[in-house]
């Protein structure tokens, strides 16, 4: 597992943002090169597609997830959903960021799919859309997933009830 | 299965605004209680989240959807992924408009699943959300899943080999 | 949709037989007819592995699914749940036996994530794997998925509570 | 992670008899309080049905898995799949056998989900179900998933065209 060292204030900087304010050139680096590991794992034998996603926890813990697929074709669990169950069994529930990379040469946005599992742990998520060459784009997942249904949805129906 | 109306020159104004130009309130009523007697068949003893929809494709077809679950609780199919399924196995795959009801006093939108799932079949579909009172928004799938991830992504991957 | 007649001494015979007993050569070629045609429909442009199925509801009806993918991989439904959402979907809960076709040279089963799907609703549900040509291998869901996870797991666990 | 050393006579044991010699009662504990300290971190606040799962490696690597649920039920991702994406994303895609536990007083088997994943790496993966008591249940997975549908067929229908 990789470490990467976000200082504090950094750290309740971005929770002040929502997210908004991105994190320093370097650590995105990290991500990045963390999210090219990954994606070597891919096991993509039907779309020949691999991704590769790294999050970053809270605590400054890294996980890296790639895309395992089926031959059953609806199995197949992209590289955040890994990248994130990994996190989770591991004890980790509060995330940072998340980056994500494939072979294509434009920026490949994480799938609903994926949105929808990661938003389950918060909106505030920063999403680094990176190329193989190191150019990237920067989102907030709320802007991945506007108006989105998440556990406050359900709360709200069971305090209904 | 239920017809709707949609008159030919309606299809063409809503097409040509990519989704913007909304159903008369009419059809948005037939939408809405076809919706609701879609959520009537729900099986979900898990949740017991009960979520109509109802999908209007291009031809004026009506297909209802509702939510399925399962003991293993991944294995839950969406009241939306349910309609559009039904349309695609009678043969239609273009749609207009979707309608989605549930027993919340709120408005619940599609879940990130859903969103991917319809997006595969047009970015301009109008998704009409209703409260069982019969309050109702709206937006265009795009502004729910925007920077999306969708056939046009992988399209371009093959065209890269 | 389409309806098969199946006398209620004969579903009654089969009920009594936890599925055992088959349906008469001609009702198969009916389900087999039916799977094929709902194949034409498959939406698969990833897979390119079209799959059809047709469900028998207690009550004579049957419904037919094909699958429907996903640019997203792991987003695909297969033909076997869009025909079991499809009959929830109108208010069908009861089902005595399913017909699968696929292109292939050779018997394909449904996949675990099915199989998963339909005993939800009961192990006895016979499964009728069709070829092309006609020729056809019988399974009762429960030798297809023996000790499963179901319903009653998670009521054994809420009585234990 | 964890490390559970398999002597290489008994791995060559195991693969000689497909999965049918068990593991030493040593070992089978090992897997057993893995699986337990997966549980622990289980996110289940839908179902409130944590489980836990190990998988254990070829190379005598572990790697612990938990259910991971969502607002939107479908999306949830169970134990015994959380374990094989960590794994297959560190580089395995060899596998002995999976430990999986509950808090059931009885045998919970894994989802059909769960076989579909895992059938994927093998047919020959040796699953232990445990209870929180220490008692066990013991399977090969081509018992619990038989006439499965796998990357064989998709393969023969490649050659086939
Ligand atoms: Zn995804
Ligand atoms: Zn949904
Ligand atoms: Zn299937
Ligand atoms: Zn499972």
């Amino acid at each position: 597992m990789t470490h990467i060292e976000v200082p504090e204030s950094l750290r309740d900087e971005i929770k002040a943002s929502h997210g908004a304010k991105q994190l320093p050139q370097e650590i995105q680096s990290q991500l990045f090169e963390a999210a090219v590991r990954a994606k070597s794992k891919s096991y993509s034998p039907y779309s020949k597609f691999p991704v590769g996603a790294a999050v970053l926890t809270e605590s400054g813990e890294v996980f890296l997830g790639c895309n395992v697929e089926n031959a059953s074709y609806g199995g197949a669990i992209c590289a955040e959903r890994t990248a994130f169950v990994k996190a989770v069994s591991e004890g980790q529930q509060k995330f940072l960021a998340v980056g994500v990379v494939t072979n294509l040469k434009s920026f490949a946005s994480p799938c609903g799919f994926c949105r929808q599992f990661m938003v389950e742990f918060g909106k505030d998520l920063q999403v680094y859309l990176f190329q193989e060459d190191g150019s990237v784009q920067f989102y907030v997942l709320r802007e991945l997933l506007p108006h989105s249904f998440g556990p406050e949805d359900l709360e709200q129906f069971n305090a209904q009830a």
